[in-house]
């Protein structure tokens, strides 16, 4: 254990699950943060086998969140955690947070927040009571390029925002065979992901990276869910039409039944002055085009960039960084938050890049509205929350 | 006047109007259609001064259309001409076809077919007593490339087509200066262009190459049109769900004021079994992707292509072919097809590939059900024609 | 005939001759040109067969280019061709190309210029003393964004150029089975084709594309040319090693046995400054690179670009222009230089943008210096004409 | 201190030295790897401050490799180093590696492995009568999609490889100002950085890529080195011309002066079945092109892949990994290949895919061939070792 790094335990993300493992690299690849405990797996040999594989302490490997929470609590502050980072199926995450904040530990939850909206809201007024930081994985906001094209848009590069027209369309659930995997089979089991899989899984990361780069509120909707493979529980498609605050319109695809798609989410905005473009795919580079004038092609690492950007990047322009990195971004910065909270506790959470209870909120909120517009025979639907 | 060839007029095309210059091109490029006779403008020194620097016969330089097709009847067969071309703004398109028609002459018009569906419908009951052909320069459907599309999924290679994604995008109208120029006045008033300018100029494109190439119908959709440059008369920007005839989704988005998009005319396709991409300003490419394999680029020239593709092509791979050649093979078909139905009154229009009265229709309906559509309250509003 | 357009007669380009189309399609885009006599081959019944279907008067369809010449020498001049398009084998170019203006004839020729230089050379004499005009077709200075690159380095956009690095690679022949079509047969056969199949055919358009653009002469060259399927008479690859008058450096690639290569022709040139970057397979776009700056991705028809690109457009940005389009900038050119040369016998050749007698010497001198560097034990060989 | 790691210590890697941050990420990235000890610097508070800030024991940082070499050995065997990290300017890799040999630790180098070619070579002796293994992070090999086209290519799918086309382009260097950073200094310094500076900093990667793709080797070359910027020791630019062991031809570009290029490393095998292609900067796609078929885009995680590729992936298709990953692939394979070293040590280096002495020894042995042959009035240079 290394007393200058930043103490985590993971819940969830035993063998076979594929974000855990994610997580684990992404706090791992700044040497900020260090794993020091885990509840992996509700079976003890199974916890504890990954502990060990991860070459944790075994005393520090349990079977049960309850548990590590409560022995990590009554360690000396030298040794327990600074905070849990949650990579269980949706409807565990609340539990899991509001224990981890009772207990007095930050959170660092995957997403969606929560299994509805209720529960975010739940969340939040706990979190405003409490001193426990809470931050929330959504991962493309951790993209140089993302961080690029919010500055620009928020120092009105593209003047007034017009139009925003977000996809993220993926085919690995095209088929009713894909749905045998682990991964797949609780995304489409409502009681444990919540009122939508496509929306919930992939729609809310581009529903808050539209917001994220945009810097606007969507505040009514009109949506059209579908499930495309018969006898799904769930949606695995679907189209939301946007209006947001300043009267922008707005475009949301997400699909995961669109065959031959791997992780296809782009996000175009549209201004009265020039326009941006970036592809996930592609995340070193950022179209900006503005009228009458050559595209730009800003790339990480070349020429004057915000310092969102610079602080976003490791390596030299042309040595390509992704979605790892992306991740560890939302890490790095979490860590640097509770380092700030640790001298200051009133810290300004926005300061720090982590998407925050407010955008888990939202997200839930935007998953809740689009299932409800989804079903409604009225074309247009307020952006409500609770 | 070469003997061999089809004879045309065209009526509009004067100084100024870009299309005019873009069908001319098109109906020179393969060698087998004469321009001989022209009513480019209505006045008459515009008109002949047009002619002569095109080569005409003064004589046949007319200060209107009803003069040319009068005129023009009145000359020997072996020497008037076979069909006319209508290049003028939309409120002209119907009275000069159907004057064309009564005059005995075929007739190849710019889209949308006509000011609004009624005349539509009118032509196509007056074209079905008449002997006379009549095509619509859907210039999208000429590209090697999205006949192969069409092909493949004719051929069953997408499997049961559940998702269409069509995007139309183009910024030339983002700003109120743009509307000065001559192209973009007339678009944006209703007495001249329509109920739309947004949907009536481009999002009738969108529509119509989603229906050609996927094989099916719109049946139901859902609109959402705006005027996003204030005191427009017309629609600049749209987005539009579809239900199409076998169950499959759609979304068309199509805008003028996407500031720094080009003339972005994109279509996906998902099938259960593989997907399509195609995009217009890299029209010699479409991607083909099945489930757990490499994608394909299927290229213009390269390997084993539908007869449809192949005749569509001129030069070798990698030699690109672009909108102009496109155009050119409605005109060939279109030449093609009057040859054949000089030999055979009863050919089949569809065999010839060249979009017909039909299209024009549907193209009609679907203007006037995404304006009847965007202005109700409710979400689905079902596509019906007259 | 029509007494506005220039007149044209072609010599080869029968049946089966792909080049011969291209030629006819590029004279006819514009409008400017009429093709009315042909020798297209030296056998009557097949030569009077493609002008019929070309609609030639059968009188102008001639045997051989000796007939062809003398009775349109003959005919009045208001009749009467105005230039010789040359689209035959290497090995006639000159015999046609000579005896076309010892009967006062222009002459636009495919490339390369000759069967060798010391033809080239005695053309070139010829023509000094004549009044007759010469044109080359590498087609590949027709692209408007070639026109812009030229231009850009010219205005030392691009500072002191350092290096230009060319490559130009097929596939097509990169197996024995590919030299059975017509078009392959006689490229690989020394009588026909000159000292080299894969410089000549298109390592010269390279070559010319790399002096055309950065406005650089080649000065020295090593090379290293292959023949890699086994048994052919001729390279079907190489590489050569450029330094360039100013000291620039550079490297020119051909291939025609790179397989799954369609017709990939790339230009960089690297200046202290900034530099470009053009591929002919999407020919409408020219990045332009400069120090610690976005990439600028320069497109035909947006923003500020050179009247020479400008010119070279015939339609707005996003509607794809290609090969065919820029083959018909050097006819256009041609036709404009004839005209401009019926005002006034002294115009300057430069001014009009087409290939001239100059390119052609040099081409032929890049061919035989780079067969004779390739033969040679000594790393560097001087660039000489004659 | 973790058990279960393998435990390493870095030599070099202050404050400032790019290289030496992103050989601990890639250390840490997979967490089987502890960075214990570091020799940061020669100065030894920079040493500890560094040594601080990354965690470490104080008592383990030291001001020399001697001195941590020395005490590090006389560790407990389950406390002292497995191995040492080399990030030093390369004059330095000679001594360092070979004085950890001398105490019993293997060594992963950054390349190239050596000053020159004669210490790679004692090297290469020392180490065949040690017990030491020897990695080298030729980084471009660690990316999924060059395994899978090495796999390919010794799978046959590309016939025989007739040509083989590497380029590395960077602009970094591209003016005089850019001498001044840290990094730039030592590779422009011949006592630092050996016999070359562009070849040896970057062609040498290129030279092996080369070879390992192809699973050919360099048996002949002619070179063109060049010093683009004045007053320069060193080049910064070159092309080598190449003849592989099969007949195969080659072509190596390398530049650090091509103002604009990020990190170009582009490589291009054809075969007389099929090509390939990949570029560093979109890593994840690998073109797999067969005649008369459409191109394949072979991605990262789509389809039926090599193990090699799926072995060097953590996350799934659509999720880019990048330089860091590839990185990481290396310090992984050296892991278990110290691990399996530990159980046998007669282990075979091939199995675990990490650039061994052997591919060090050619590296230098390109570097100082291309210089040797630059200096030649004679085109070709026999490729020798020693």
């Amino acid at each position: 254990m290394d007393n200058n790094k930043i103490r985590m335990a993971m819940i969830g993300g035993g063998e076979g699950a594929f974000i855990g493992a994610v997580h684990r690299i992404a706090a791992r690849l700044d040497g900020q943060i260090e794993l020091v405990a885990g509840a992996f797996s509700a079976q003890s040999n199974k916890s504890l086998a990954m502990g060990q594989q991860l070459g944790l302490n075994p005393a520090r490997c349990y079977a049960s969140y309850q548990t590590l929470l409560q022995q990590e609590a009554e360690l000396p502050e030298s040794e327990r955690i600074h905070f849990v980072a949650i990579v269980t199926p949706n409807h565990l995450h609340f539990p899991i947070a509001t224990a981890a904040i009772e207990h007095g530990f930050h959170v660092l939850s995957d997403k969606p927040a929560t299994l509805n909206l209720s529960e975010a809201l739940r969340l939040q007024t706990q979190l405003q009571k409490s001193n426990c930081l809470y931050g929330l994985t959504h991962t493309y906001t951790g993209y140089p390029m993302v961080k690029e094209a919010r500055h620009r848009i928020a120092n009105g590069e593209l003047g007034k925002v017009r139009k925003v027209v977000v996809e993220y369309s993926q085919g690995w659930l095209a088929s009713a065979d894909d749905e045998n995997s682990k991964q797949a089979s609780w995304r489409l089991d409502a009681s444990k992901s919540g009122v939508s899989c496509c929306m919930g899984d992939i729609g809310v990361h581009a529903a808050n990276l539209a917001e994220y780069v945009s810097g606007l509120e969507i505040e009514a909707l009109c949506a059209d869910l579908n499930t495309v493979v018969s006898g799904r529980q769930l949606d695995d498609d679907g189209t939301v039409l946007l209006r947001f605050g300043n009267g922008a319109k707005g475009v949301l695809m997400a699909s995961q039944i669109a065959l031959g798609e791997e992780n296809n989410l782009t996000l175009k905005i549209y201004g009265d002055k020039a326009s941006i473009e970036w592809s996930q795919m592609e995340p070193n580079s950022l179209w900006l085009r503005a009228a009458n004038a050559p595209a730009q092609l800003i790339r990480t690492g070349v020429g004057s960039l915000s310092q969102a950007a610079i602080s976003a990047t490791r390596v030299p322009a042309g040595h390509p960084e992704g979605y790892l990195e992306a991740f560890a971004n939302i890490y790095l910065n979490f860590a640097n938050l509770i380092r700030a909270h640790q001298q200051q506790p009133n810290v300004q959470h926005e300061e720090f890049d982590v998407p925050s209870i407010n955008a888990a909120v939202r997200g839930m909120a935007f998953i809740e509205n689009a299932v409800a517009a989804s079903a409604k025979d009225t074309k247009w639907h307020p952006f409500t929350i609770g």
